[in-house]
C-alpha cells in the first residue's frame, strides 16, 4: 500500500500538469487498453494516484479536491485505504450519491475542459461525457496521459507467452467461430468488425496469454471482415508456432502497437466505398470511437463473440464438470485440514494469509491446473465484511477458534476456470452468524434449484436467492451471480443475476450453456461476512404449451458448513434441498479423498 | 357479435377505399384519441373490422389479407371470434410470431404506402413506422378515417355528465396538483405541457365523466404553462357549476374539438420564442407529434400527473382502504350464497350471466357504489380459460355442481375503484385443479407478504407468484398485477408487476403509496381456468443500513376458496400465511354480515 505522503504529492503533481494542459477535471478510470476488469500494473494509473486497490473505480482530480466512486464491494476496504489521502469516497449506488457524470455537471463551469486519456475510457462513457461538455459549452482533452509523464517506476508493457488451445479442448475451431461471427455480421449488415476486448479475441482464436495476472488472456487486436482477419500481438510474443497456427487460418498478424494507425488507415481507406462497420460501444475505447467516427457508418452492437462465448458448448461443459469435480476436491479437503486443525488444540491455525497460501497449494497440486483464477480472498471475522479484501503476508488477521473464515478461491485448468465461495465455522458462533449464514445457504440452494420460463434475464431470477435475507431486513451490496470464462476471465459477460434496475442497459435472457455463479451474502461492517458460492450452469427442463422451461445443473461440489446451520431457519423444504445436495457432494467426491478424509466428509455431509 | 359474412364485407370494402388512396397496407388499432385502453363504442374501428371484441389488438389489412394482433389473455377469445373471418391470429409474444412492425418490415415493397388514422396512432408507434418507410423507401399516410368512410351506423361520440370532486375525496386541490405538475417542468426545464390522456386530465383537475364505460373519464385534453391552463371539453358537458370550478381555479375551458386546431397555433404562435414542450411519447398521438414537431423544442417526457396519480395519497388510501373492505363484503356474500344453493339440490345454480348479474347486484347496492369498474367477468370451467371472457345472456354456460367458476368484478366507488378475482368451486374438482388452485393460492399470499428493497421494480417481484406454477411446469400469460386509479381507471401506469424483458421498454421502481393487483392464475385451454387477485398497497418497512426495505398493505379481504385448498401443496409457511389472511378476512368482514353469513364465514375462514 502507498504511503498517504506519497499519494497526497502526487495528486499535488497532476495538479501541476493539469494546469499546464488548461483541464480542470481529470479523470482516471480502472482499465487498460481493453476495458478489462483487471489489469496489468502497467495501467494501475488509479491505484498509483490513489492508494485504493480494488478491481473497480474511477478517480477524479479537481483542481483543489479529489473523489473516487466505487462500488458496494470495495466501500469498506476503499474507506480504510483512502484514509489520510484527502480523496473523498463516492459510494456508488448510494441514495444522494452523484454519479461521476452528475458530480461534474453540477459542478463545472462554462469555459473549463475535463481532461482523460481516451485509450482507457470507454466509449460509451466518454460520449456522455461529449454531451456534458456540450451542454456545458465546455471542452474535452481526451489525448493525453498526464499520469505517465511524472510516474517514473512504471512497469513496462506485459509481454507474456502465448499458448494455442486444442479443438479437443474449445470443441470449436477458430475456423468455425470465424464463420460464426461474419455469419452474425452478415445477418447484422456489418462489413468490418474492430474487436478490442481481450477474452472475446482469446476466444475467437482459440489463444490464451499471462498479460493479466490470473486472467490468461494477451494483449491483442483484431479486425475482421468477410474474408480477411487480422490479428495484432506483440512481436516479442510471436513464435514461429504461432505465426504457423495463424497463416493456417489465414489470419494475419501485425503488430499489437500499430493497431491504431492500422484502424485509422483501414477504416479510412475504405472511405470511399460502402460499408459499415460493427463496433461496441460499451468495450471500445472512446480513442478508437474517435478515429473510427466519420469515416464507415457505425453499427453500434454488441460484440457477436460475446454472446458466442457465453454460452458453453458441450465439450468444453464435460471438461469444465470435471474440473469443477476436482476443484471442489482441493476445497473440500483445505475444510478439512481447517476442522482437523481445530479438533486438535495445540496446533497452529494459522493466519488469513498462511490458510491462502495452503488453499493455493492444494489447488495447484490438481491435476489440470494452470493458474489461479483470481488471488485467493481469505477473510476472517470482520474482514469478511470487505467483499473482495486481500490479506498480504505483512497485513493479515491470525485466526482463531471461534467466528467465521470466508475463503473465496478459484482456478485457471485446462478445462475451465473455477470460482468458489465457503465460510467456515472455525468455533463458536452468534445467533446472528447462525442465522445469516443459514438464511444464505438458503437462498444459494433456493436459486440452484429455481425452475424459469425462457426469456427470464437474472434481474427476474435475482431475488430467488435474496428473499430469506429480505424477510429479515438484510441485504448484500453486490449481485448475486456473474457469468465466469471458460479457461478465461473469471467474470465474464453479458448474463448476470442482479436486481438493480438501469435504464439503457442491456439485459441478456439466460440461454441453454450460459454458466453463472449463485453467492449470496451478508455483510456486517467491523463484525462478520458470509458468503456460500457455487457455479451453475443453465439447462433445458420441460417445454410445454406454456413454454420452454429452463433450470440450472450444478458444477460446484464442496459442502455447507453445518457446523454454521441453525436448523431453525430451514424450512422443510430448505432442509430437503440442503440434504439433497450434500448427498450428492459425498457421492462425487469421497471417491478422490483417502479414508479418513472421506470418513469426515460423510459425518459432514449428513442429513439435518 | 358481428357475422363473419358482414367482417369480411366490411374488409372488401376497406380494400377499396385502400386502392383509392394508394394504401397497401391499412393498420387499425384499438384506441381513441387519448391512447385509452379502452374505448367507447365510437371509437371501435377494430371490432367493427375484425369482429375481435378484446380490448387489445391491432387489426392490419393488405390487399389480399388480414392479421390481427392480440396478447395472451386473448388468444382463445380471439381464435373463437376470428374463425371464419379469414382473419389470422398473430399471437403476440409467442416465439417466431413477428410483431406488427416486424411482419410490415418483413413484406413491404420499394414504394409502397402504410395508411392509418394518426389521431388514433400513439406516437411512439407511428415514429417505428416512419423509420421503417424510411428504410424501406415508402411512405405513410395517417390522415385518413378509412373506416369511418363506410360505417354507416357509427354511434356518436359520447358526452356525459361531468362531476367534481371534492378535496375531502381526492386528498389534494386542482391548485395543488397543478404547482406539483408545474413545479417538475420547471426542474425538467419545460415551458409547455400538452396532455390527452384521459386519467392524467381527470386526477389534474380533480374531475370524473362517464364517456367510457366503466372508466369515469371525459373527454378531454389540457395544455399547461407555468402561469396558464386549459382545459378542453365538450360545451354539451360545460354546466355553469363546472365553468364556475375552471373560472376560480383560473383555468381557460376551451372547445374539445379545437385542440388539435390550438396546439397547431399554440405552440406555433411561440415558434419565435425559446421555449420547450414536454410530450409523452407513449401517449400522445402520431398526429398530435405531427403538429408539434417543428415548432418548439420537443422534451419526451413520461406526463408528470402520471407518477403523482400513482403513487396514492393518505386520504385516498383512506378512503379505499374502507371501500375496499366494503366491496369485499359484496364478493363474499356472493361466494356465500352460491355456497349456500350448492347446499340445496333443488335450487338453480343459473348460469355465468346470471350470478354476474347477482354479483353486479350485491356490489350496487354497496354503500357509495358509482358503476363497475369494468363489465364483470363469470367464466365456468373452459370458459374462464380465456382470461377476459364475457358472457352474454344469450351465449353462456348453465352452472353445475362441479368444476370451477371464477368471477372477477371490480366497482367504481366515491373512494376508489376495486378490482378483485375469486375462483370458486362449485363441487368435485379433479386433483390437477385443486394442485393448480392451490399453488395460485400460494402464489398470491407469498407475494402479498413480500419484503423487498426499495429500488425493485414489477419484473424483480414477478416471480414470487409465479414461481409455484414455474416449479410444476406451468405459467399464466399474463403479467401478475397492475397498477389501479382512483376512482379511476381499472388499470393505471406506470408500475406493473410482470416478468418479461422488454429493451427499451422503461421500469417503474415501486414507491410507497402505489396500488396494485396481484393475480397468479393457472389457464388450460378447453378445462378450466383459476385466478385469485387482491389489491395491495406499498408501504414502507424498515429502513436499517442494508437500505430501505417495502412490504405490501393488504386492501382486499374475500375469502380463499378452502373446498379448493389441497394442503399438500402447501408447505408450512404457505400454511400459515393463508390461516393468517383468512383470519383477518374474518375480522374485518364479519361486522358487516348478518348472523347466519358470519357463521358461514367463520368455517369458510377455519385454520387448514
Amino acid at each position: 500500500m502507498e504511503t498517504k505522503n506519497a499519494i497526497i504529492q502526487r495528486i499535488m503533481i497532476l495538479r501541476e500538469e493539469m494546469k499546464e494542459c488548461g483541464i480542470q477535471y481529470y479523470i482516471i478510470p480502472t482499465s487498460d487498453f481493453h476495458n478489462s476488469e483487471y489489469v496489468n500494473d502497467y495501467f494501475k494509473c488509479r491505484e498509483f494516484m490513489s492508494g485504493f486497490t480494488g478491481s473497480n473505480g474511477n478517480l477524479l482530480v479537481t483542481r483543489d479536491a479529489a473523489y473516487l466512486w466505487t462500488d458496494g464491494r470495495y466501500f469498506i476496504q476503499a474507506a480504510k485505504e483512502l484514509e489520510g489521502s484527502g480523496i473523498f469516497l463516492m459510494k456508488m449506488g448510494v441514495e444522494g450519491v452523484p454519479t461521476l457524470v452528475e458530480y461534474l455537471g453540477a459542478h463545472i463551469k462554462e469555459g473549463e475542459c475535463i481532461g482523460f486519456d481516451g485509450r482507457v475510457i470507454r466509449c460509451i462513457f466518454g460520449m456522455q461525457l461529449e454531451k456534458l461538455v456540450y451542454d456545458k459549452k465546455c471542452t474535452l482533452k481526451y489525448d493525453v496521459d498526464l499520469v505517465g509523464k511524472f510516474w517514473a517506476n512504471r512497469p513496462s508493457l506485459p509481454c507474456e507467452e502465448i499458448r494455442i488451445l486444442s479443438d479437443e479442448l474449445t470443441g470449436m475451431s477458430t475456423t468455425n467461430k470465424l464463420k460464426q461471427v461474419r455469419d452474425e455480421m452478415k445477418k447484422l449488415g456489418a462489413d468490418f468488425h474492430v474487436l478490442t476486448k481481450l477474452d472475446d479475441l482469446m476466444w475467437l482464436f482459440n489463444i490464451r496469454g499471462k498479460d493479466i495476472p490470473c486472467n490468461p488472456v494477451a494483449l491483442c487486436y483484431g479486425i475482421i471482415t468477410q474474408d480477411k482477419a487480422y490479428v495484432y500481438l506483440q512481436s516479442k510474443s510471436i513464435t514461429d508456432t504461432l505465426k504457423q497456427y495463424f497463416t493456417e487460418l489465414e489470419i494475419t498478424v501485425k503488430e499489437y502497437n500499430t493497431f491504431y494507425e492500422d484502424v485509422k488507415e483501414f477504416l479510412g481507406k475504405n472511405k470511399q466505398e460502402e460499408g459499415c462497420v460493427l463496433l461496441d460501444k460499451n468495450e471500445i475505447s472512446y480513442s478508437l470511437y474517435q478515429l473510427a467516427k466519420g469515416n464507415l457508418k457505425i453499427l453500434w452492437h454488441r460484440n457477436p463473440s460475446q454472446m458466442f462465448k457465453a454460452v458453453k458448448n458441450k465439450t468444453e461443459l464435460e471438461h469444465m464438470r470435471e474440473v469443477y469435480r476436482k476443484d471442489s476436491v482441493a476445497v473440500t479437503r483445505f475444510i478439512y485440514e481447517m476442522k482437523m486443525k481445530l479438533q486438535n488444540e495445540t496446533e497452529q491455525l494459522g493466519t488469513e494469509f498462511s490458510v491462502a497460501q495452503r488453499m493455493d497449494r492444494l489447488r495447484m497440486e490438481t491435476e489440470d491446473f494452470l493458474d489461479l483464477s483470481f488471488e485467493t480472498i481469505s477473510a476472517y471475522k470482520e474482514n469478511a465484511a470487505m467483499m473482495h479484501y486481500t490479506a498480504t503476508e505483512e497485513q493479515c488477521k491470525q485466526l482463531e477458534a471461534k467466528g467465521f473464515l470466508l475463503v473465496d478461491s478459484g482456478g485457471q485448468y485446462l478445462g475451465g476456470t473455477t470460482d468458489v465461495t465457503r465460510t467456515i465455522a472455525l468455533g463458536p458462533l452468534s445467533d446472528e452468524e447462525r442465522r445469516d449464514f443459514t438464511l444464505v445457504a438458503t437462498g444459494m440452494l433456493r436459486l440452484l434449484n429455481l425452475k424459469f420460463l425462457k426469456g427470464c434475464t437474472g434481474r427476474n431470477l435475482d431475488i430467488i436467492a435474496r428473499q430469506p435475507l429480505w424477510q429479515i431486513g438484510k441485504d448484500y451490496k453486490c449481485g448475486t451471480g456473474h457469468g465466469i470464462g471458460y479457461i478465461l476471465n473469471v467474470h465474464e459477460g453479458p448474463q448476470r443475476i442482479s436486481v438493480g434496475y438501469q435504464k439503457d442497459v442491456e439485459e441478456t435472457p439466460f440461454e441453454t450453456g450460459m454458466v453463472v455463479t449463485d453467492e449470496p451474502g451478508v455483510y456486517v461492517e467491523g463484525a462478520y461476512g458470509i458468503r456460500t458460492e457455487n457455479v451453475l450452469v443453465c439447462q433445458e427442463a420441460e417445454k410445454n404449451t406454456d413454454g420452454q422451461f429452463l433450470c440450472f445443473e450444478n458444477l460446484t461440489w464442496v459442502p455447507i458448513d453445518l457446523d454454521a446451520i441453525d436448523v431453525n431457519y430451514l424450512t422443510e423444504e430448505d432442509r430437503a434441498m440442503l440434504n439433497a445436495y450434500h448427498k450428492q457432494v459425498y457421492e462425487r467426491i469421497a471417491i478422490d479423498l483417502n479414508e479418513q478424509e472421506a470418513q469426515w466428509l460423510k459425518a459432514y455431509t449428513r442429513e439435518v
